[in-house]
């Protein structure tokens, strides 16, 4: 039972945007900025970096939604049950690995991202704006996180509804869901 | 040292907000509609929570920064002093106190807010837009916090600094320092 009155039809994060319509839209901004705006890292990768944080804060609307796009997005479900299960030994590349583990520091408390994670990642090719754009993307699922959870939102019980949910925000990518992934620039 | 090249000039989230300005334009706004918008919160009390979450995260940027617009906009430093040491003697009103601990529940996890919180909330008077707001700013303080420390800004070691921060934001709620509190609204 949500702790406010959102709209019953509405679970998870969408009755909150809902509940407060000005503060929704730039909290929409800076996900359609961050998440689907020009950028090297390619969509999946910054989808996989949203749910490694959500699962992480024990959100379960967000990490269910967030893994619906990931697999939309590679067209298949294994490499991000993987990433889930153990971010090492996932069929990643050692830039995202390390990438993903900055992501995991940063979620624990800004202070534990190390400078080793930080060379880490810079020895595997990640920019400058990578690892800053990781950090907000990482910052940014910590307030939908608690933004969900602190107000008790509804969790749908049944995975067709994250399933729909994930082909409808990857269909915000630009891409159909059937298709392989396209950068939008 | 930070861990990307921002401007050493601009220390915690003023470098960042600097380093990438798409990003900054949305999460500036969010910032003033929830903190400086129209609201039945006074601005001071929207500051504590800043401040109550910023400390938990143990953000050390954010903590001292909101601490000062408090002290700015009360025109004192005990009582948010006496906040950070303990909420529940300090002299502040019993709904203050209620939502204060859902701020310090939602930062260390959505879930870990509970009914009884919700309820004496409820009980104290606070209207359900002001529970909403609550978990939001302290939503938005998990994301502050975690992406000033994530990327290891720079803290300034002078208090003088912060001061000056907190008039300078003060003034940007529309009231001078040396005048008492007064809504835009």
């Amino acid at each position: 039972m949500p702790h406010i009155p959102v709209s019953p039809h509405l679970p998870g994060i969408t009755g909150l945007l809902e509940y407060r319509q000005d503060t929704a839209e730039p909290i929409r901004a800076l996900t359609q900025l961050i998440l689907r705006g020009p950028g090297t890292l390619t969509f999946a990768e910054r989808e996989m970096i949203a749910t490694v944080v959500s699962q992480a804060n024990e959100c379960q609307f967000c990490t269910a939604a967030h893994a619906a796009v990931t697999d939309v997005l590679l067209g298949e479900s294994e490499t991000c049950e993987l990433i889930r299960a153990d971010v090492e030994s996932a069929p990643i590349s050692e830039k995202m690995k390390s990438l993903l583990q900055i992501a995991k520091q940063t979620q624990r408390g800004g202070q534990y991202v190390t400078e080793s994670a930080i060379s880490r990642a810079k020895n595997a090719g990640a920019t400058d704006l990578e690892i800053h754009d990781t950090v907000l993307i990482a910052a940014l699922f910590c307030l939908y996180n608690k933004y969900v959870d602190g107000l008790g939102t509804a969790l749908p019980d049944d995975p067709v509804y994250f399933q729909h949910l994930g082909e409808r925000i990857a269909v915000s990518y630009g891409r159909r869901p059937e298709g392989y992934e396209k950068p939008l620039v």
